[in-house]
């Protein structure tokens, strides 16, 4: 069993690993686990395009996935995470994938079962096969991450993957700063100082757009959308002040008008489609990684089974 | 890519194509794509028949099914029905099928897509495969179309059904003529007069009720079941006026004893269910034509990879 | 077609059968369809592990399964519980798994389909792949029942296990008694007396427990959750007074801290999560008893199709 709950927890070489062999399945390269292995996606949160990716890596690795649904599972019993996920286990998967709304809801599983847990994100905590998926991006465009400049622009505070990413990319060596409404930012992130959103804009080679989190934080919101474009998005305007190469990042769901103009969205800089493409890649590398490790062999030390006239 | 969007943007040829096709999955041919075929089925609208034959279907051709629960997808979050699916074109499916409950929802994704999108109803506009499937069923009886007379009967301003049908057995050399609560009646529809329900189900080769959408109009629908049945209804003493060989058709979901009498659902001359089961086979084929065009490459125009050090 | 909907229904023999079938499996035996076989699970009621169950033991069958939810079907739409059998059976299901909130909800199938149905729960009536589940499991650990005596604690009343276990139970030669609440007793059940919970526990060979069903009798379940532990349920206290061989059982889901103290689910005698294991080997053998009497071929007599000039 190999878990993948954070960026932290992977090494500056062990993310060099996910990403080669994400981009080995992007070239064609195939791998398939070596017994029927079967696999769950465990989403208590409303997901298309990471739950949609999962699906696909999985099929494309060969897995069995067993169907499960939160909104009619045993959880609205009162169910706890862990006693749906060693049932899973018992009854014979082989990973999870886990999308919830607590953060680090995965402290409650470690160590407690033999099989692999993948986290498709925990709250306002982490979110790694997203980050991967943003640095395989990267590299792919750049060849790498040295002296690269990425301005991360917008909902830090309540964003997964800003966190996330500043880490990672400051340690494969990019510049990280960030950008948008001041009182979204949060000294405490480190990695990275404040700009200015034109000089944010203006001076990167990856100019990465945080989703507003509508959901997240409805009241302190007061802005129109056409006004936050304005102050905080990407306009058509500054678009053009972009450096020749740079490009565009995005995690959607897109907020068409407000993060970005609409009309940007497949524009020649933006790489907000070939991310999902990437994501299918990565989440590929991340189960296989998982798997393979778990070949071994899972004892379940807790089962005392018997088949015998013992009395 | 090879779109079924509507009725009407098929040829008489190529309905009786995709008729033959489904003659012959029917008949037990055989037909699979010659790689791996992922499709997504997104429906946003209640449905059973509809999407579990398709699933079938898609299953019967060896596709690769990415689920789509429309109930916890993005779309809660605001995304536009293009970004959805542009997503699912970005991590590899090959095919959409869509129901919405808007019209012609399509026109949005009409000319953006590079893969095939397969209407499986919108709003009051079109159903294509469920057209294809009640022709099919009239064929399988009549051997043909030219000079049946089909009696389309019920709610035919809110049937998806109603005007396709009409449309296309116009086409194929059928006789149409409509009947049911003359209010719901709409001369615009073309292709067919008002006949009285008496004459109407005396003289049709063809009894193809329509159901009622209690959830479409229910305020204006202020009549009992059971006088409904009476007046409009097909009832056991109607039924016994009808020609020797005339069969009953009805697209399902059925509101026994509201259309029909609940006793003649599986009646002799009832189609009901031999409908459901040729609706695999059409949609067999038509995921088949679909797919095959789809061979030719999908060219990402918008999409710039690069694994270079390029800077 | 062979259905399985009550245990009453299967001879002391077709138990061991089933028991027997399913432990070869647990060894490792394989057994797969010779043709393409589809199932559908319809669960109007919440689940997960009886649910993701059934979906592993048909991917281990190398079953298709066709989808269904209920939550989107057209159940909503006011479709009889027939009728969408009856559809699912149109399209080329080749058994039903289902569970539903009424009582014997399959008197409306009965005879009137050619596929097999599998009962997966129905209200408060019976759920024999449970209790199949449970006997494999006493099997396993005592290598047979002569003289068993197992206790079933708890909800009696409203549990549909407790009934099934507790016949099937006497039928095979075990010693049958309850316990727990004494207001949740009916003498009616029969196949046991009542014993006080102390005694229960200090004499049994198998503690099967039972889950407090909140949501059936929210309104007369005044006590508290420690209360009720304390004079109901396993204590650690009561958990070392049990005989040195004997077992723990529980359907599940769990009520940690109300049926059971938290730290015992997973004590040395525990067999709950062992439960769930056999439950995918007893599905996967009532699986393969329903479709190899299927194999014999269905005839749809209530279908005439003809594809041919007839007129």
């Amino acid at each position: 069993m190999r878990n993948l709950l954070t960026m932290n927890a992977l090494s500056v070489l062990e993310i060099e690993e996910i990403i080669g062999q994400a981009q080995d399945f992007a070239a064609g390269e195939g791998w398939f686990p070596d017994r029927p292995t079967y696999v769950a996606n465990l989403f208590f949160e409303p997901s298309t395009r990471t739950k949609s990716s999962f699906e696909m890596a999985e099929r494309k690795l060969g897995l069995q996935v067993i169907p499960f649904d939160a909104g009619t599972s045993s959880v609205l019993k009162g169910e706890t995470l862990y006693d749906t996920a060693r049932t899973l286990e018992a009854i014979g998967v082989n990973a999870l994938v886990i999308r919830h709304e607590q953060d680090a809801y995965f402290a409650e599983l470690a160590g407690r079962l033999n099989i692999a847990v993948i986290n498709a994100g925990d709250g306002c905590g982490h979110h790694p096969t997203q980050s991967l998926l943003d640095l395989m991006t990267i590299k792919q465009e750049f060849g790498g991450f040295n002296g690269i400049k990425v301005a991360i622009i917008g909902d830090i505070r309540h964003s997964r993957v800003a966190r996330s990413n500043a880490d990672a990319l400051k340690r494969l060596g990019a510049n990280v700063v960030f950008s948008g409404p001041p009182e979204w930012f949060d000294e405490r992130i480190g990695n990275g100082a404040y700009e200015d959103m034109d000089t944010a804009v203006k001076t990167a080679d990856v100019v990465m757009l945080l989703r507003i989190q509508h959901e997240r934080h409805a009241q302190n919101h007061h802005r129109t959308n056409a006004d936050y474009l304005e102050r905080f998005g990407l306009t058509k305007a500054r678009e053009k002040s972009m450096k020749p190469r740079a490009i565009i990042m995005h995690p959607a769901p897109i907020n068409r008008g407000v993060e970005i103009d609409s009309d940007l969205v497949e524009c020649r800089r933006a790489r907000i489609f070939k991310q999902m493409e990437n994501g299918v890649y990565i989440r590929m590398a991340v189960l296989k990684r998982s798997l393979e490790q778990a070949k071994g062999g899972t004892v379940y030390e807790n089962n005392h089974q018997k088949w015998s006239i013992a009395r």
